[in-house]
């Protein structure tokens, strides 16, 4: 049985143009463009304003209104039929990686947009507005922290702390953000909206579940904990040639053995658990002087909170005991717990991919994203689409022009069930 | 029963002064200093220049001829009593390491010239001539390669191939060398000098046997043999919270995969073999990226020839065996094979040993020095004296003055022996 709501649904998704969302995507893919596929588009760039004044235009063109609040997170409003409701939010971000892809974050801002024009399209009322928001500074690359934008929104993070830090080129945030607001003249200055019905984000897997799997679409059920540490192995630099390996303090063997031991307690039968040495730096770092010292990162992921809170507490003492002549130290100098959506909004988008016969599957992100911090504030839900082979923060980033509208029509979908 | 020659030795050591020789190591260990009893002398350098000046003025007033040659080492000559008898060498170098000892190399040059002038105190005459050298650039640290002089001078190096080549500085070595030779108009020019009856050079050991074992003099019977390996491992980058362990094509793991199967083939229960995982660089180094490459060098040792050969010829295949998702090339960058020094200049070290009842220990070198390209053109030892806790090429390099005039008393009755 199809009910009434779930026509205006149907109706939503249909209106998807997947040739005009596809050719919106490559168009705003070359502002920033690198070749290759490629995009830098720095947070509060000139590349990333050119993106911002992009939308705008769009965006007045259609006719919807656009915002801008204090830290440069830009909405575009399509109205509901209840001028005091609170709106349903949607989108991701549009700065990159210095290498970055064409589809990271910016597919969420521009499948939101292609969800406006096709509810216009449909002609689709909601009684809540919807707002297509940019994010700002999801990528942490110029400024940090990544996450800005939505930190600032949710209240995770105070503006006021952060004003005065410089980028890497050495422009003040605020003078940037100033830039940024200069940039949209039409973009109304607001602050902070709240109530908030809902907050839905569509984007890039990044990973190679669903491509490995055969499905379109994923339903995000949350985003895994994270916890970050940094090791510290203190030896001695001492003579490749005269030292006997009996005598040597080496910090790069002591550095293994600590891997080699956490390799193994971290192992996982079910591989969801994701453990990670990413960054190590040797000193002197020299073929013929036994290192001296070590350093490395740890990234230690995973959904269940429990799992995350063992694994992680017992790095310390096994780093310790795995080394046999150093001093090693270990810091955690990150953690987040994990993240559980709102099972309303999960309910909401799986409903919708059933409705229309699209196959997806519930999963956790892997990733972060902004919906991270919306979710301390609003009901929240993410949409993944496949990407190729996983690759994403790489010119390489794909993904197919029916890849894209099948997220798009169930963005759309949900949309409208989340507004009506 | 001492012989006539047994009583010149004996005479020739016991003039040597510790004080003498003490003060003059300190003064000359001020020349460049840092600080900390470190030295920053590199060779050519102003501080080298004015070490060159040292040298030169010191033979002067001792009434002895300098010589320099075309790569710019430097000799103090003391004449024999057959001024046709080709001369017995003696030395080291002057230059040091940006964050250099006092000891290293300078020891061999201020203990050549005390055993100078110890002769002429013991009025000891020689038929040969005994030069002392300091070789130019044995450290490779501004210009490459190191042991450069002593590499022109034994023929391994054509000075015409290496003389446009620019130092860390920008400055060519040929504009470095007429430099070097500028700063010592004293120092007659002339060319290499052939045939040599013996080169004999006195070092710090470097390493720690010596104290260890608690010997004063290490009779060096040769230098081991080297072979420098570089060893890429390339995977693929990827989202450390995205991509499952078991999709990653993982530099960083599969290196520690190839060094944990190195370690096990080079384990040696005699502790002789020398394994060294010095430099060690990972791509993109960054704590939420699966490693997309690895490069790492090998540093490997051994004095018995056959051993470096089986030890080495299977690294690439043992490399390509251990790494699970990565391509794995190794390539060999350098060699040069375990150098036996001459019989009958070992056997004259250890029984001026004996004569002076100082315990010595027959003892391979582990790191390289000027002897072994001496080695290829002329009768070549060396004479070792203990270093505190075997640390060299660092500020805290330190000796005492009794283990310097120990090694300086052998050194000063081997020239005797050799020279007679």
């Amino acid at each position: 049985m199809t009910t009434h709501g779930d026509q205006d649904r149907i109706a939503a998704a249909a209106a998807i143009d997947e040739a005009r969302l596809w050719s919106h995507l490559l168009e705003f893919g070359e502002i920033g463009g690198i070749g290759g596929g490629g995009v830098c588009r720095l947070a509060l760039g000139a590349e990333e304003l050119a993106a911002r004044r992009h939308i705008t235009g769009w965006a007045r063109s259609m006719g919807y209104q656009v915002f801008v609040d204090p830290v440069a997170n830009l909405f575009v409003r399509r109205d509901g039929t209840d001028p005091g409701a609170a709106p349903v939010i949607t989108g991701s971000h549009i700065d990159t990686q210095p290498q970055g892809g064409r589809f990271d974050g910016a597919y969420g801002v521009i499948a939101a947009l292609e969800a406006l024009a096709a509810l216009d399209g449909a002609s689709v009322r909601t009684r809540h507005p919807i707002e297509v928001v940019a994010w700002t500074n999801e990528e942490g690359v110029r400024f940090t922290p990544g996450a800005m934008g939505s930190m600032v929104f949710s209240g995770a993070l105070a503006l006021s702390d952060i004003a005065e830090r410089r980028g890497s080129d050495g422009v003040t945030l605020s003078a940037a953000l100033a830039s940024a607001l200069a940039a949209t003249p039409q973009a109304t200055f607001r602050p902070t909206v709240r109530p908030l019905v809902a907050y839905v984000e569509a984007h890039i897997e990044q990973g190679p579940e669903l491509e490995t799997k055969g499905f379109p679409i994923g339903v995000v059920e949350g985003i895994q904990g994270v916890r970050w540490f940094d090791v510290d192995v203190v030896g001695s630099g001492a003579h490749a040639g005269t030292t006997p390996l009996s005598r040597r303090r080496d910090a790069f063997q002591d550095a293994m053995r600590i891997v080699n031991a956490l390799n193994e307690w971290m192992s996982d039968p079910n591989d969801v658990l994701r453990f990670t040495v990413g960054r190590f730096e040797v000193t002197p770092n020299s073929r013929n002087t036994v290192p001296a010292r070590v350093g490395f990162g740890i990234d230690l992921r995973h959904p269940d909170a429990g799992i995350l809170r063992e694994k992680g507490d017992r790095i310390a003492a096994m780093a310790a005991a795995a080394a046999r002549h150093c001093e090693v130290s270990v810091r955690e100098v990150f953690t987040k717990a994990p993240a559980t959506f709102d099972r309303r909004v999960i309910d909401t988008i799986e409903t919708v991919t059933r409705l229309l016969r699209i196959p997806s599957l519930r999963m956790p992100s892997g990733a972060f994203h902004d919906a991270l911090f919306l979710n301390d504030v609003c009901p929240t839900g993410m949409i993944f689409i496949p990407c190729e082979r996983g690759i994403s923060h790489d010119p390489a980033e794909s993904i197919t022009a029916a890849q894209a509208a099948a997220g798009a029509r169930v963005l759309a979908a949900t949309l409208v069930a989340l507004a009506a």
